[in-house]
């Protein structure tokens, strides 16, 4: 049996699931593709780090306070032997973080890299697709841009050959929760985000979420994946929050049977492409009106095939783990591993 | 630059959209993946062949009085030099029809079939995909589910690795328009038949959608290709058709706010697997109720994944092409030709 050797940098409660959702589908792995995954290496900011090149077993891997700490990104990819890398570090939308060296690193080893943190492929998406490009390895994503739901990948494989006239999206977990508590529940905002806070779907700074960066970081790199000559910047898209919204607008809204949500866009009808971020309010008869809690949406509109919406993904950590693991069964499946 | 031969067997409007696209798409195809696509072939049932190795222009192909008659299916597969046959021939149920034999013969032949009608795949589809196997090509069908709408191959890339519980879908245009004529514009079930019937989304003979046949063909393509060890029969599964829909059911659900669907479904919940054709009922916050028109949609839930709802992709010829070129740049896209 073929042995493939994958390491996780980052590893908070995505990272468990992906740790676990491994165990848990190795006969499958083992029977589809004659493939036994193997965990040689975890790297967690703060606590340290952990690596055998022979494989990892589920418990050393969530005894954490065996890690040897003190070392840094830069020993860990000197020392961990993988064939694929898996980031779901914290983003840094400012620098890139540790994940950008990581992910920089990766490539240039050729290592394929899979990315769910965000910070790195906003700042710096295009050149890192091509340093893979370059090495020949291949940089996915498929998690980054809203987990489950599938977004980049839908596009990419289901709408193949289309122009890609519109997209919408409900990509925020966290703010469709607080939207559908205040106008269902009567919770107030404060209420509301803290219920957000406790299903541990908020970004750990709430701001992230409720001015809307966390939806611009996703439409950017959306953007910036299928609009590629156009040059997008995430600190200059055009951003709406939903700390503005006071219980009036709520009662407004309910009166006249409209249904707000945070909704990220990229427009491309006449050739002219505008992205960003804003509130939008919706018919009960708008798909996008029924994507209640913490579930994700997006609508496609194209030019041969009409137009398509998506909904459901709800934010959780298997959800997102499982994301990430498609994009490795996706480079099993092809030989690209 | 690396010249493609494919050939069109069935030529009715979905043909003739395909020429059409293949046109229109000609300098996408060439600065995309450095290549020429040329038609050698088109085969219309009654009229006859046209075939040119060096390529037939749209006006050629376009010329059906021009087509050579008398030749038979063994004749064109004989004569014609492709890389790719896509089939949009009629849809036999009971034997495959030329179909059938055209997709077998061209397997044999180590060319790669793309299939968009369902009469072949519903009959034989397990021994049509082990013969492409055996030849080291491909059998590819994303337009014969739904046509524009991603169903197999949604659930195939989009949701790679987890497993898949339930599929619930809105399978068929027609049943779908007339049924919403119904409820929302008052029309008889006659009217609104007369109406699909004018838009050319219905099958020749209409009673194949009207009688829940044409998404058991559906949903049995769908379960054949997930559950390939379940024994399923096409003229087994449990069906419902909408013939039987009164004045007084109409009414009645409008004034309790149900919206009726015509739904296949596939349900392995606890591995025993049901699948078949039913009228549903669902209220309006359900995604299904705002499946209006010819549009379609599709549920799955997954074990990791949680559940999505896929709606849009509302049927046309040109959309149906559209999903037959999706798998030809795939092929395209992945070597595989």
């Amino acid at each position: 049996m073929k042995k493939l050797k994958v390491a996780i940098v980052g590893f908070g409660s995505v990272g468990r699931n992906i740790a676990q959702l491994l165990e848990k589908r190795a006969d499958d792995y083992a029977q589809k593709y004659d493939i036994s995954i193997q965990i040689t290496g975890v790297c967690k900011s703060r606590s340290g780090l952990i690596e055998n090149q022979h494989g990892l077993s589920l418990d050393e891997i969530l005894d954490i306070p065996q890690y040897v700490s003190g070392l840094t990104n830069h020993d860990f990819m000197q020392r961990v032997e993988a064939d694929v890398i898996i980031d779901v570090g914290p983003s840094d939308y400012v620098t890139g973080g540790s994940s950008l060296e990581y992910i920089r690193q990766a490539l240039k080893n050729k290592i394929n890299v899979i990315c769910v943190s965000k910070g790195a492929l906003v700042l710096e998406l295009e050149s890192l697709l091509e340093l893979a490009t370059q090495n020949r390895v291949k940089l996915l994503y498929s998690g980054a841009t809203a987990a489950a739901l599938p977004t980049v990948d839908f596009i990419r494989s289901n709408l193949l050959g289309c122009k890609i006239l519109t997209i919408q999206g409900i990509l925020t977990g966290t703010t469709n929760l607080i939207l559908d508590e205040m106008m269902q529940n009567n919770l107030s905002f404060d209420d509301a985000l803290t219920k957000a806070k406790n299903l541990g779907i908020a970004e750990p700074d709430s701001s992230f979420d409720t001015q809307g960066w966390d939806t611009a970081a996703k439409i950017c790199i959306i953007a910036k994946t299928f609009f590629k000559k156009e040059n997008i910047d995430f600190y200059h898209l055009s951003k709406q929050g939903i700390e503005h919204i006071t219980q009036l607008d709520i009662e407004h809204w309910r009166l006249n049977s409209l249904v707000p949500r945070l909704v990220g866009y990229i427009d491309c009808m006449d050739h002219n492409l505008s992205a960003g971020v804003r509130l939008e309010l919706f018919e009960k008869t708008h798909p996008f009106s029924l994507v209640t809690g913490k579930n994700k949406a997006l609508r496609v509109l194209t030019d041969d095939m009409g137009e398509f919406y998506i909904s459901g993904g709800a934010s959780s950590p298997v959800a997102t783990a499982a994301a990430a693991l498609k994009d490795l069964e996706y480079l099993i499946l092809n030989k690209l591993v």
